[in-house]
């Protein structure tokens, strides 16, 4: 049923190979067999963790945010490196650089695609619990600058109103952890 | 609180003017002083659709999605053009492009950025109930190909669960509904 909507890639040319993206824009032959450009950004793939304390607070980074030119709160993440061995010890690693906490209980929540229509970077979410203090732990990345901070739903929710949390993974995040509060799960 | 944060702009890197993004690197002043690079894709903003039948179905557009290289279920959506007035003009012409509806009743639901780490893009979300089969709708763009479904939403959670839903906005709005219909707000 869906064959038909299938684009072939006819030409790929490389833009640019960066330290976190790579842009290359592909020459496909459309379902109708003309000719499209389709301008690809290739993500090796993130984490973002929502990360519970045993007071029920959600813990939140505060960061500057380039392409927004602003400073935005949101959960804990990162991309994937080649050393990871998988996406659950990514999240484990992100967590301990960006919050110095560790997870002693890990759940999988979610897998999506951020941007679809342009780039290819998966997001995968995780629920740590049971949160413990590292005393000495992994620095963060060189060119990483972050504040913590824990908030309550209610917190959060109303992070989310006033524009201070503003990204698709934690506000997806905090959607969840009011669902899973509301059915008992947490 | 949170000057401290902010990456001041050295140099900017123009690499690619594309016909949906534009990729540009910046050389930043980061909070320490030392100087980093960032990588940013630029958007237009986009604006996504909830559009719900009277029978309590929702839109969603089957599409070949280039950076995934595979078909995914999304509901309808499209960036924003020079020439929209607002996004909800924008929702409005998406609608209609895709699905050959329009809606009589339209509310704002959220706004976000889709990857705040590389790019720019916010998604505007509207609500659009009360749908009418439009007799000569709106022509899809050229390179555009799209397959329409109606989905319940014990059907769009289940099409979460299988991966033929696949991308955040869409999950996202799901999420919503399901809250909105619980609190009965739908």
């Amino acid at each position: 049923m869906t064959d038909n909507l299938v684009e072939k890639t006819l030409t790929r040319k490389e833009i640019l190979t960066g330290n976190v993206i790579h842009v290359v824009v592909d020459e496909v032959e459309l379902p109708n067999h003309e000719k499209g450009q389709r301008e690809i950004v290739l993500h090796p793939g993130a984490v973002a963790i929502m990360a519970l304390t045993s007071d029920k607070k959600m813990l939140f980074v505060r960061q500057f945010r380039k392409p927004l030119e602003r400073t935005i709160l949101e959960i804990p993440a990162g991309k994937i490196d080649p050393e990871d061995t998988d996406t659950l010890a990514t999240a484990k690693r992100e967590l301990e650089e960006e919050t110095g906490y560790q997870g002693e209980k890990w759940q999988f929540v979610a897998e999506y695609a951020t941007s679809p229509g342009f780039s290819n970077e998966i997001m995968h979410t995780y629920l740590a619990t049971d949160l413990v203090k590292v005393e000495d732990p992994l620095a963060q990345d060189e060119d990483e600058f972050l504040q913590l901070v824990a908030y309550t739903l209610e917190e959060a929710k109303a992070g989310i109103k006033q524009g201070e949390i503003y990204d698709a993974k934690t506000i997806m995040a905090i959607q969840t952890w009011q669902a899973m509060t509301e059915s008992g799960e947490l």
